[in-house]
């Protein structure tokens, strides 16, 4: 925005290019949608992201986000809580809930190991898990960060410090996508599949 | 988001979804990025969006949107007052601004007409126009509306009412883009291009 914008437009404008994935054509955009909004709207919208970051917070026991002590997934008692499934993102939790198969908890890193980007394991929530393997009553954990270099040095890294606390440790399946067509397969994944092949 | 997020994280996503250009997964991921910023520059999010809405209206001179009674550039003596460049929207009078060589002050209509979306000359800051040509010392008035049909029968529009109040009204040149390849140049507006086309 030119210094012909008024003020509190330009500042708007700044904050909505501060989140990620929006640059400054975007935020210019979006703050002039704001000014056409009904004000009770702006403020429903500002009173939301106060009521967010004020009342979110994370699950006592997996660190994912909730409002409450507990999030819904660890206060249920029909799961299976012998069960933990290792994520980087509360997003991940999203993803495994839509399969509608997935009947164990969940454990929320917020974050993958990663000395490039001066993230290191004490920055993540590992300590918590650690602490919930011990305390008991696990049965398997099971690694569920992305099939990237990040991804899986966090999950080695992990499997480590819980392999001699007499917990099985496991790794998700890495192959052929389901309905993928062979030719468009990367050598990697193409790799993993014959090396993973299954007795029929 | 699931039913399994807190409460407060889905109202947030739905607010973010509610902007033009963002669909439920970045909502989602901007609503999640919130969670990880400081307490403070959330308030200064929500101070922002309040205090733009609440401060910014439009200018009494040519409906741009400022804090103050007027915009920068109608206060602006050096500039040439006799010459008004009509816009759609107030990020128009920025890419203007840019070239540097309009010296002229704008006018910004806030829409264009447009039957289909339910839009009539009356939703636009019409009458403010014709308000100002009638106050008199207009030399000209250059219609800067979008080369599309809705920019162009509004341009049509406001041309007749002007023109008996005998003020000069002129449109936007069209033709082919600096640094454009003919062959990349749709027909219109290489018909344009040659139809406009001046003596070297």
């Amino acid at each position: 925005m030119a210094n012909h914008d008024a003020l509190p437009l330009v500042v708007l404008t700044e904050q909505f290019a501060k989140l990620p994935g929006i640059g400054m054509k975007s935020a210019a955009r979006l703050a002039y949608h704001v000014m056409s909004m009904p004000a009770q709207e702006v403020e429903a919208f500002a009173q939301a992201l106060l009521n967010a970051r004020q009342t979110v917070h994370f699950c006592q026991c997996c660190e994912n986000l909730t409002d409450q002590k507990f999030c819904p997934i660890c206060e249920d008692d029909s799961r299976d809580h012998s069960l933990i499934c290792v994520v980087e993102t509360p997003k991940d939790i999203s993803a495994f809930e839509r399969t509608g198969e997935y009947q164990g908890v969940y454990h929320v890193l917020h974050g993958l190991i990663s000395p490039l980007k001066n993230i290191l394991p004490d920055d993540l929530k590992i300590r918590s898990l650690i602490q919930r393997v011990r305390e008991g009553n696990i049965r398997e954990v099971i690694m569920a960060t992305n099939p990237t270099v990040e991804g899986d040095a966090t999950a080695a890294y992990i499997s480590q410090l819980l392999k001699p606390l007499g917990v099985t440790v496991s790794r998700l399946a890495f192959g052929l996508p389901v309905g993928g067509a062979l030719e468009y397969a990367d050598e990697v994944t193409l790799f993993k599949a014959l090396e993973n092949r299954n007795q029929m």
